[in-house]
């Protein structure tokens, strides 16, 4: 989906307008190029990132234009008659090329590759990291944190209020991909086909007289999914003995409370506590919401304390990537006019990869990701990848499966095929990082993901290098 | 702006239309209720907020609806008939109460009252969280960013790319609220009336066959506003000569270059050194510009330093409020039905303070702010006001002059005026700032501003305390 419509040209940092204009106007306007959006580092601290964000970006791409009020608004602040003219009729007629949504990637892989004319492949530039760095981050914040909660409890999105203005929209969508189950945002339910949920705030309880009347009321009106918020007043006096009388009110009607949230407080203590009261009164069936600031960490130390959780409500860790704020994703020239170029920089870890590529993923006899292998197009036969900043260390893949991770998404700015499904991207997700070997997932300073280069992409950069430094 | 319209209604948690539903069908359509917006925790660590966000919340008040769609949406996901016959006919018609936008805020002061009837003034509490979180949290960093950078330097917001999603959009208003003085973002300056800047990346560089052309041309092309990005290949050994000679053969023709952009290496370092050699050409008036990984910390310790830099561009740490990710504003019911009511907790800190209040700010005769009292509606005369947690501390305020903080924003859902533009906001932000003494501005561990309840507020809360824990 695409909010912008039909602005989307104008959601773009203002150097590429200024660019575009100059590559217009200074004969450039039928130079070809190629970019390459790759990051530098996972964040979170962590050994892999889950790539999404490429059914929003595709279709934001497919409405890539400037209306006749931008093109105007363009004039009013200095943009050139002629070059508004043509940039009036501009629709974005590239091609993209990259990994599969959901797909588990590493740091200085080529994930995306973007070409087209020079002044196109420019101009979306600010677009492409704006969707991809953000689904990315919430998308591998999601998957961490279906790591900690384990395959069978529920995981649900709380984390509209604290999300980036609009940035909700898609970071709900995101975190399904990533592994949630829901979300409490109806907007992108609706949109992207989630599921969503949500009962009842404290405001509900404060809104009745004394809280049995609210919890009798609530079970009376959605005795299907009736989850009771038991911490407005006092969680194991009043909200705990409370919600145990409704349901055992609820039983003599042949009806059957869902659960109880707790959202505040020692949630290991609190849970201990409620969940004895609640088989006591014969109420194993009855589940327990977490909620409250949780994120992968506080997950996994509740259950590393046996805290009796089948549920967690995750909000602002979840949409905001706590512990990273942003995934640090860029978009680097690697072709200009059909050749190779790339950025210098002081330390070799900030050059970039110049060239058309491609990317390779090496598995074991069991299937188990044991390397990836940026390489050159069109494909070339190797059997070492090369560390790409530590000169003289290499792996043998010859043993490997090899898997090609690239595939064309976008032809003459048209879509090659329909987008995935965030449940379909989810199942995904859950499959590949099944693959992942468990040292390349550990939360506390995991074994960095073996990404090598392979000998001719090696060669070129090398010689791209001495050109640029000479 | 609204970018969900249509469809705003549908912008909101689960929960929130679940309890509409109830409140619809268990009696209670025409239950009056008010809502306080607040936050427990300043930002950053630090000692204020920035409150922004009033002119989008309030265009999304009123643009507040269910379409056919988005209600045939809801009854496919459960949703009762009659309450959704009622719902497609729902127009938020409630009232709004609070602060200038842009105004210096504190922890657990009322900042906005929202009220009407309990179901609307329930439904809307995820758009209010969601957009006065995200603003104030960039307009707080801007500000501070500001306070680093001091007056006269110019901040430009570089922070599209890793905003998160479309939240980007409301980035940058919130930046020039703050303090900036313009964005790279071309739809916001579009949408909000910013100034929007922006020159050259690397690849604008990378794409001619040697620096020193790609220079000329870009200042042949441009030679009103021409800034040269100097670290594409090596900053001291090409990108400033090469800057130096284009800004040589500029001058022959009576044209000058703005100035050159540091986006990597030792900002200090180069800086210091490029100066030195711009100087010794003799182009003093040559500005110096830096970005890469900017934020008030970095900007204090480079002008510590007596980094000579003119301008800075302020990315990812700006746009994502880096150090906190979220204004922990909450949206709590304090009225219903006529009468006051408040959410206990475990800990005094959270519960909330009931009732419909009023917010006074006092000031000692220099104009400077000396501390805030939240009283109750209708205006009270006291002269102490008592710290809200600690029983036993107050001050006297009565030497000071009173102004009092809350105003009519909305009535029966429209506006009560036009909203301020964000370059008249960030004058506003600027003057009150200067009001507030240092000591509360410290970066480091600054000292807490004093906020206090009336006495009449504090009998209030003790009352319903102890109702409540009967």
């Amino acid at each position: 989906m695409n909010l912008l419509d039909p602005h989307t040209g104008l959601y773009t940092d203002h150097y590429e307008l200024t660019m575009a204009q100059g590559y217009f106007l200074g004969g450039k306007k039928d130079t070809t190029a190629e970019f390459d959006y790759h990051f530098r580092q996972c964040p979170y601290q962590g050994g892999f990132v889950v790539l999404t964000g490429h059914a929003e970006l595709l279709d934001m791409l497919e409405d890539y234009r400037f209306t006749g009020k931008a093109v105007d608004y363009l004039g009013s602040i200095g943009f050139d008659k002629n070059f508004l003219d043509w940039l009036g009729k501009f629709r974005f007629s590239g091609y993209v090329h990259g990994v599969r949504e959901g797909e588990i990637v590493f740091p200085h892989e080529t994930c995306l590759r973007i070409g087209g004319n020079l002044i196109e492949a420019q101009l979306v530039e600010t677009l492409v990291l704006n969707i991809m760095n953000f689904s990315s981050l919430v998308s591998t914040k999601a998957a961490r944190i279906r790591q900690a909660a384990g395959e069978n409890r529920d995981l649900m999105d709380f984390g509209l209020r604290r999300a980036h203005g609009m940035g909700g929209v898609l970071a709900s969508r995101a975190a399904v991909c990533g592994g949630f189950n829901s979300t409490s945002n109806v907007f992108s339910a609706f949109q992207y086909g989630l599921r969503s949920t949500g009962t009842m705030a404290h405001s509900w309880v404060q809104s009745f007289d004394d809280e049995l009347t609210a919890f009798r009321t609530f079970a009376r009106l959605f005795p299907e999914k009736c989850i009771l918020l038991v911490d407005t007043y006092d969680t194991l006096n009043s909200g705990i003995p409370n919600a145990i009388k409704v349901a055992q009110e609820m039983g003599k009607e042949g009806k059957q409370l869902t659960g109880v949230r707790l959202d505040s407080g020692d949630l290991s203590y609190l849970s201990k506590k409620a969940r004895r009261m609640l088989d006591l009164a014969g109420l194993e069936s009855v589940q327990i919401v977490a909620s409250n600031q949780l994120d992968e960490e506080v997950i996994s130390s509740l259950l590393d304390q046996s805290a009796p959780l089948d549920s967690f409500g995750v909000g602002t860790a979840l949409v905001t990537g706590k512990g990273s704020g942003a995934l640090d994703g860029v978009y680097k020239l690697s072709m200009i006019n059909g050749k190779p170029t790339m950025k210098l920089s002081e330390s070799l870890v900030k050059t970039t990869l110049p060239g058309q590529k491609s990317l390779y993923r090496y598995s074991d006899r069991d299937g188990n990701f044991q390397a990836d292998g940026i390489a050159l197009e069109p494909e070339e036969d190797f059997e070492t990848i090369f560390h790409p900043f530590e000169s003289g260390k290499s792996s043998n893949i010859a043993e490997y499966e090899r898997e090609p991770l690239l595939r064309r998404l976008m032809k003459n700015g048209k879509k090659t095929g329909k987008p995935e499904t965030p449940e379909r991207i989810s199942e995904y997700v859950a499959s590949r990082l099944g693959r992942l070997p468990e040292e390349h997932k550990r939360f506390l300073n995991p074994h960095i993901y073996r990404v090598g280069i392979s000998p001719a992409l090696l060669r070129l950069r090398d010689r791209v290098l001495q050109v640029k430094e000479k």
